[in-house]
C-alpha cells in the first residue's frame, strides 16, 4: 500500500504520546488566552476586522493572481509604503505569509556561491529558506556573534547572516548589534526575522531593527509577519529599495504565489494605523510579559526573563508539559506547549504570550492557574 | 558592500529586457481581464466578499496562531469538511496558501529513503517541495507515464509521483489515469496539484481527481489552491484521513505557520457553496476557453488546445511577448505574459484565462485585440 508506512509512523507517535490533534475553537470562548500571538490584542479589534471587511468588499475575496500579474492592488502598495515608513526602511514587499517572506528573503539573498550563516535557534521557515537557497549554509550556535565571525571568516565572496530577532521558543532576543558588527567586519548582509518583535519592540512597536538603530541601513534586511501583532495574515520583507526590487525579480515565493488577499492587507493596514495612534500598546505588551515573569518566578517556577512578549516556562518532560497545558485548559487558561520535535534543545516548555490587553486580574489568574497545575518535579 | 552584487544583477536584467515591475491596479478598472486566475468570476461576487467580511467580524482579522495552537476555528473545520465532501476525498487540511499546501504534501509524503518522481513541467511550489523533501527526487519528461514507470523501477521502497493536473504555462492536462496505473504497478502514491482543475474540471467543478475517478482512492492525494476558482486565498490538501493526520503531525508549513485568516476561509467557503448551487459555472469556463482557442486559431494564431481554462498563445520572442502584452493592455485587454525564466522550455507566450462570466462580446473583443496587436513573425 502506497501510504501504509504512514499508519506505522502514526502508531509510533501514538506510543510515544506525541500525537498532535486539531481542536477547533468556537467564535466566543471563555478561555483566558495566553497561547495566541495576538500580542497587541488587535485581531478582534473592530477597526481591524472592519479593515478586513471593507477591503474584501472593495477589492474582492482574493488577489486573483501573482503580484506580477493581477495580484498587486493599490491597497498592497499602500500597505507596503506604510510598513516601510513605520519600521524605518526604504521599501517593503508583502507576501502571503511570514513563512513565504522568509523563504523569499533567504533564497534570493543567498544565491549560488554565497554563504548563509544561520542561528541554531532560528524559525522553521528560515531553516527551510536555508535548505532552498543555492548558497552554502553554516549553522552556528545560538545567539553567538563570535561563532558568526568564525563562520564568515571561512568564506570569500557574498554572505548573509540570518537570525530571528526574538526566538519563538524561549522568547529571548538575538544580539543584533553585535551580529551587525560581525557582518560589517566582513561585508556580509544581515537578515533578521522580526516576527515576534514588530509591534512589541522599538519605539511604539517599530520593531527590533528600529530598537537597535539598524533599520534602514544599506546592509540590513528585516522580515516580519502580519499575523501576530498586526492580527492578520501575511508577511513582509523590509530593506533597501534595490534589495526589494531584487526580490520582485528573483524570489520564487513571490513570483509563483497568489498575492495576499485584500482582506488580510486591509486588516494589517488598519492594525498598523491603530498602532501608530496608540503606540503605548507596544510598551504595555512588554510590561505584561515582565509582570508574568516576575510573578511566575516568585511562585518558584523556572521562567525565562522575557525580552519581548513571549514567556517560556520549563516543564520536566514532554508528557508533563502536555498534561500541564491540558490542566491549565481545564482550569480555563489557554497556554502554548512546545515539545520535541519543535524544540531544538529537547526541553519541553509552556509558552505564554503576553497580550497588551490583559488586565492585572487576568495576569494574576493566569499565574495562579499555572502554579496550581504545575507538575511534580521529575 | 553587502548587497552590491544585487545592483550588478539588476543591470544585467535591465540590459536583457527582463526587469519585472509591479503595477498596482485600482479597485475599479475598465480593462477586460483575461490575466487573472479568477476562473469562475467569483472573487468579486457579493456572496464571496460578504463571506470574507462576515468571517472577519465573527472570527477576527487573523487566526492568531498555528493551527495546532489557537489557529484552528470551527470555520476552518467546516471549510475542510465541505472541501473534502465536494471533491470526493475522505479528509482535507487547509493551509495559508496553495504554495504552502504543496510544500507540505511533497515534504511529508517524500521522507528520507523514498523516491519522489516529478514532472518537468510542475509548478515552482512542487519543485521547491521536492528540494525540501528528504527523499530523492527524479525529474521526468513532461506528461510521460512511461518515464514515470522507468523512474519508479529504479527504486525499492516508498515512492510518490507528483504532477500538476493542469500545467500552469500551457494549460495542458496531465495523463492522470495512466499516471495512476504506473503508480499502482509499483505501489507508489500519486500526488496531484489541482490548482487549475478545481472549479473547472469534473462534475460541477469537483476537480481533476473526480473527473478521472481517482478522488477518494487510498493511494491518491490532491492539493489545490483557494485563490483561483474559489476567489480567495489559501491552499488545501485532500486525501485519506491517515494521510491528513500525518500532515498535521509532520508538515512544517502546517505546524510552523499561522492558520489561514478567517476572512479567506469564509470567502472560500462561500465560493464553494455557490459553486455547489451553480455547477454550470465550471462547464461555462471550459466552454469560454474552447471558444477563445477556436477563434484565435481561426485568426491564424498558434494557441494550445485548452484542457481546462488556460489558453496559451505562442510569441516569437520574450521581447515581443512583453510588447504584445503591453499593446493589448493599451487596447484595454489584460493578458498574462510568460517568458524565461518562468517557462521551462524557453518559449515565451501570452497566457489567457477563460472566465466563466465572460460574455460572447467580450470574447470577440479579446480575440480582436490579440489579433490586431500580434507581432510580425520572427
Ligand atoms: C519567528 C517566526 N518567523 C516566521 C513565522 C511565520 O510567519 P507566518 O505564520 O505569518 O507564516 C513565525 C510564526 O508563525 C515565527 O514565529
Ligand atoms: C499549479 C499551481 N500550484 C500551486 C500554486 C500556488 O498556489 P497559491 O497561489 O495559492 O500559493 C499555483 C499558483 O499560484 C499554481 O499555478
Amino acid at each position: 500500500m502506497a501510504f501504509g508506512w504512514i499508519e506505522e509512523q502514526a502508531r509510533g507517535r501514538h506510543r510515544a504520546g506525541l500525537v498532535r490533534r486539531l481542536s477547533p475553537r468556537p467564535a466566543a470562548s471563555s478561555l483566558l488566552d495566553l497561547a495566541s500571538n495576538d500580542y497587541l490584542g488587535l485581531a478582534r479589534h473592530p477597526e481591524v476586522t472592519e479593515g478586513a471587511a471593507r477591503a474584501a468588499r472593495t477589492w474582492g475575496g482574493g488577489a486573483t493572481g501573482s503580484r506580477l500579474v493581477t495580484g498587486t492592488t493599490e491597497l498592497h502598495a499602500e500597505l507596503e509604503r506604510e510598513l516601510a515608513a513605520f519600521c524605518g526602511f526604504e521599501a517593503a514587499l508583502v507576501f502571503s505569509s511570514g513563512y513565504a517572506a522568509n523563504l523569499a528573503a533567504v533564497t534570493a539573498l543567498g544565491p549560488h556561491g554565497s554563504l548563509v550563516v544561520s542561528d541554531a535557534g532560528n524559525h522553521a521557515s528560515l531553516i527551510d529558506g536555508c535548505r532552498l537557497a543555492r548558497g552554502e549554509t553554516q549553522v552556528v550556535g545560538h545567539a553567538d556573534p563570535q561563532a558568526v565571525r568564525k563562520a564568515l571568516a571561512t568564506h570569500e565572496g557574498t554572505a548573509i547572516v540570518v537570525s530571528d530577532t526574538v526566538f519563538s521558543v524561549d522568547g529571548d532576543r538575538a544580539p543584533l548589534v553585535r551580529l551587525a558588527e560581525a557582518c560589517r567586519e566582513r561585508g556580509a548582509g544581515l537578515v533578521v526575522d522580526d516576527a515576534h518583535g514588530l509591534g512589541v519592540l522599538g519605539d511604539g512597536g517599530r520593531g527590533a531593527a528600529q530598537a537597535t538603530g539598524l533599520a534602514g541601513a544599506p546592509d540590513v534586511v528585516a522580515t516580519a509577519t502580519l499575523s501576530k501583532s498586526l492580527g492578520s495574515q501575511g508577511g513582509v520583507v523590509l530593506g533597501p529599495a534595490p534589495v526589494i526590487d531584487h526580490l520582485v525579480n528573483a524570489a520564487r515565493t513571490f513570483i509563483f504565489d497568489t498575492g495576499l488577499a485584500p482582506a488580510a492587507a486591509g486588516a494589517a493596514l488598519a492594525a498598523l494605523r491603530l498602532l501608530g495612534r496608540e503606540p503605548e500598546r507596544a510598551a504595555r505588551a512588554r510590561e505584561v510579559a515582565g509582570e508574568l515573569h516576575a510573578r511566575l518566578t516568585a511562585s518558584g517556577l523556572e521562567a525565562v526573563r522575557p525580552d519581548a512578549a513571549v514567556v517560556s516556562v520549563r516543564a520536566p518532560s514532554p508528557e508533563q508539559a502536555v498534561r500541564w497545558a491540558a490542566d491549565c485548559r481545564t482550569a480555563g487558561l489557554a497556554v502554548g506547549c512546545f515539545r520535541p520535535p519543535s524544540v531544538p534543545d529537547g526541553i519541553s516548555r509552556l509558552r505564554l504570550t503576553a497580550r497588551a490587553d490583559l488586565s492585572g486580574a487576568e495576569i494574576a489568574r493566569a499565574v495562579r492557574v499555572i502554579g496550581e497545575t504545575r507538575p511534580e518535579p521529575a
